[in-house]
């Protein structure tokens, strides 16, 4: 089931790492939010570990407490990843934009500019936004999911209509003959959904992959759907492998009812390393890490997850003989067998959040050893065809896990040795298309 | 009445040039559409010229028949710009977007985006569209003026009301006191219009310059008004200079209306220069430039211009003295004096044309020397506060201005020597502002 290698794509949002704590991190560059330079330094790590792609998640809210912590998300992806293009060569360049608060047409000339800057390294993470408070920055709220979920289709062929809407052997260049190009190659899309419409053409040329990539975050029926017909590779937030072969299967079964080869699909399951020296100084880290975070809330969730009435005075203590024999974990948390588990070792509950065992991501804090044999687990167990690493600091998270975790899974054959060609395409694996698939039902014409 | 010295903006648009025939100029790199290192090296030359800011004008839609011509507009210029960000280090980076077809909160969010990353050098053309084929791009139809206008404020006051969001001292960056940024001065703005609306905050600290510089094009009441109340730049296509003055005195006393000082918005005259080392080859490179153009279209155009029912046949004859007596100069059309008059010089037809009378912007097609006399004889005669330059062909275009003009206006002391300071807002001479401007009426809140 599983593909011969990994593939790796590096999170990359808000400016100092996955860790709320990022930007408080000794020797860390403390503008890095508003800093390329930054940036720039980080892709090019994450390129020398042939890394397939970075990933910058976005949200067009603030949706973050900015007392404590940094920004969730980058002043703006596409502007960065056009940054990006030019001072890297082969990593893919992959971001979210919203089907429900930008119009498809400035949403396909942004992303199919972005592809011909980067030389054929563009992917749209095509998404519909669930946050109200992201919704009222553009004086609307969240429609019905049927709804919105109706437009995210309309939008996605929309822009992949406009997208072909400039045919591959359009250009001319025909100096002596005078022809720029052939305008008959160039014609209106004329899409027209209930939603959404578009006339076009878009005057953009194909890149060297011909079109952005598209891939598709988080599952749910529609969701699910919306990855089975259009997307190459999905972001999945699995907490435990069992977990995630459920989540793989359903995605692999929408790619088939769509009538797609499910091998052309990648899952990309969440993964929070932090590397250090030993397991103690991985822990040290995360614990300076979680400095700005509120424990006292953190202490009470873990013990809803373990059904204990857990409280801030018991932070520095491990569970009692008596508590670990009332622990029950939650049926409805896949994390919550894991955080029993790490609690059993006997750490103080500060040491056991420090494990991650409550955040949105599994949390690997370990050696580098560790982090890949992790990673094979999953892998070797057909958990994921890859993962999406959100590392704790970009700071010197990048070339940790560069210099130290991708060395192993190279050795171990697990991870490619280089990039398998220039194109994001080619890197992913995913299957050549320009314009609309021809194996989906073409949408509506007006 | 005129400022002491002129700014200077080089119009950068399409790719190849201002010229339809420009991407058939021998030696020119034929994919410069979508090149970027042509266009950063174009951008470097404007800078090497002390050139105040680089215009790059938009309209969202194919509005060209790309059989013959390039492309007007650029593969998407808030991208390009951003490209020419890290690679330039002065010049202001000015673009169109416009008001009806693009959401207030990602205007906002990519310009002040582009404003940080550029270190404080943006500037937002915002323009309503009238291109009915362009609202067709976004499954619309072109609103009527006076709403189209409403909406426009709107816009404006929205977008800079979330410019302002993140107050100036917001971001604390403070290790010890785990204190990131003062979420007091981060706070909705919660802007809400008949048209648009948004809650913000949007999470973007200032740039150098606070926030980006707004321009305006186009005059007409709504122009006015709109430029009246929030441009510090303003594109204007007067063809003759008592049509310069009489618009320059129509925005100054709109400016001066809401309330604002004239001086403060700069008026920047549209102007098409040919440069070569005589008169005759300015000529002929316009004539090998407008080969692709529709000449028998052309030379009727003329004719209607003078009140002459001229034709193909004529292309390479003079009028003749019968028809030079005949000839009227269309009172509708203030281009018509100067076709007359190039024509009374005994010029062919195909001449005639290539001498840019019909052109949208002044053409000199001359010397280095007979440009910068055109440039100075606007300037002193209080016609604009400088240019905006849209040069042939950029390929050789952009250092011809640049090593054989700006030399010249300097020497006259027509053009400043080095830029000012490393802002646009600085070298522009616009005024600080950071959110709404005061002076004006706040808009309504929710
Ligand atoms: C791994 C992962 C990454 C996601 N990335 C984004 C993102 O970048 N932006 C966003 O708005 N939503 C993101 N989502 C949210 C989903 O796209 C989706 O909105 C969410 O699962 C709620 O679904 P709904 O829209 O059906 O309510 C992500 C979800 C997952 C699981
Ligand atoms: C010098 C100049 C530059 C302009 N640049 C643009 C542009 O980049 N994009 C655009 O859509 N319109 C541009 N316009 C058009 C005006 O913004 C305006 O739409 C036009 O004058 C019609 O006005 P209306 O919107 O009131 O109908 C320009 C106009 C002038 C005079």
């Amino acid at each position: 089931m599983t593909s011969r290698q990994m593939i790796l794509g590096m999170q990359f949002s808000g400016g100092y790492g996955a860790a709320p704590g990022a930007w408080r991190l000794p020797g860390a560059n403390l503008n890095s939010y508003t800093d390329m330079d930054q940036f720039v330094r980080y892709a090019q790590a994450a390129e020398r570990g042939k890394i397939q792609l970075l990933f910058i998640a976005d949200t067009p809210v603030l949706d973050v407490d900015l007392d404590h912590h940094a920004p969730h998300h980058m002043i703006d992806p596409l502007l960065i990843l056009t940054v990006l293009a030019r001072e890297t060569e082969r990593i893919g360049l992959v971001t979210t934009a919203s089907t429900t608060f930008t119009e498809p047409y400035n949403l396909a000339r942004q992303f199919k500019a972005l592809d011909v800057i980067s030389n054929g390294r563009a992917g749209w993470n095509a998404v519909t936004t669930s946050d109200p408070a992201a919704a009222a920055n553009f004086g609307a709220t969240i429609p019905p999911r049927a709804e919105k979920y109706e437009r995210a289709h309309e939008v996605i062929q929309i822009v992949q209509g406009l997208w072909g809407s400039w045919e591959k052997d359009a250009w001319l260049l025909d100096v002596d003959g005078k022809r720029f190009a052939d305008m008959d190659k160039i014609q209106p899309v004329n899409l027209q959904g209930k939603h959404a419409a578009s006339r076009g053409p878009l005057p953009i040329p194909p890149s060297e992959q011909g079109q952005p990539v598209i891939f598709q975050a988080g599952g749910g029926s529609y969701g699910l759907e919306l990855a089975g017909r259009y997307a190459s590779g999905v972001y999945a937030n699995p907490y435990t492998i069992e977990d995630a072969r459920a989540q793989r299967k359903a995605l692999r079964d929408a790619v088939k009812r769509a009538g797609r080869d499910p091998d052309e699909v990648k899952m990309l399951a969440g993964f929070m390393p932090t590397i250090a020296p030993s397991r103690q100084a991985a822990l040290e880290r995360r614990r300076f890490l979680d400095e700005v975070v509120d424990l006292n809330q953190r202490v009470r969730y873990l013990g809803a997850m373990i059904g204990l009435p857990l409280g801030p005075a018991q932070l520095d203590e491990p569970l009692t003989a008596d508590q670990l024999a009332d622990a029950i974990p939650s049926p409805h948390d896949p994390r919550s067998a894991r955080a029993l588990e790490v609690a059993r070792e006997g750490w103080t509950l500060r040491d056991v959040l420090a494990h991650g065992v409550i955040d949105y991501h599994p949390v690997v804090a370990g050696t580098a050893a560790d982090v890949a044999d992790h990673m094979q687990q999953w892998f070797e167990a057909g958990a994921c065809d890859g993962f999406s690493i959100a590392i704790d600091s970009y700071h010197d998270g990048f070339d940790a896990f560069v210099d130290q975790v991708v060395p192993i899974l190279q050795e171990r054959g697990l991870f490619h040795d280089d990039y398998e060609g220039p194109t994001l395409r080619e890197n992913l694996g995913a299957h050549e298309q320009y314009g609309l698939d021809p194996r989906l039902t073409r949408p509506a014409r007006s």
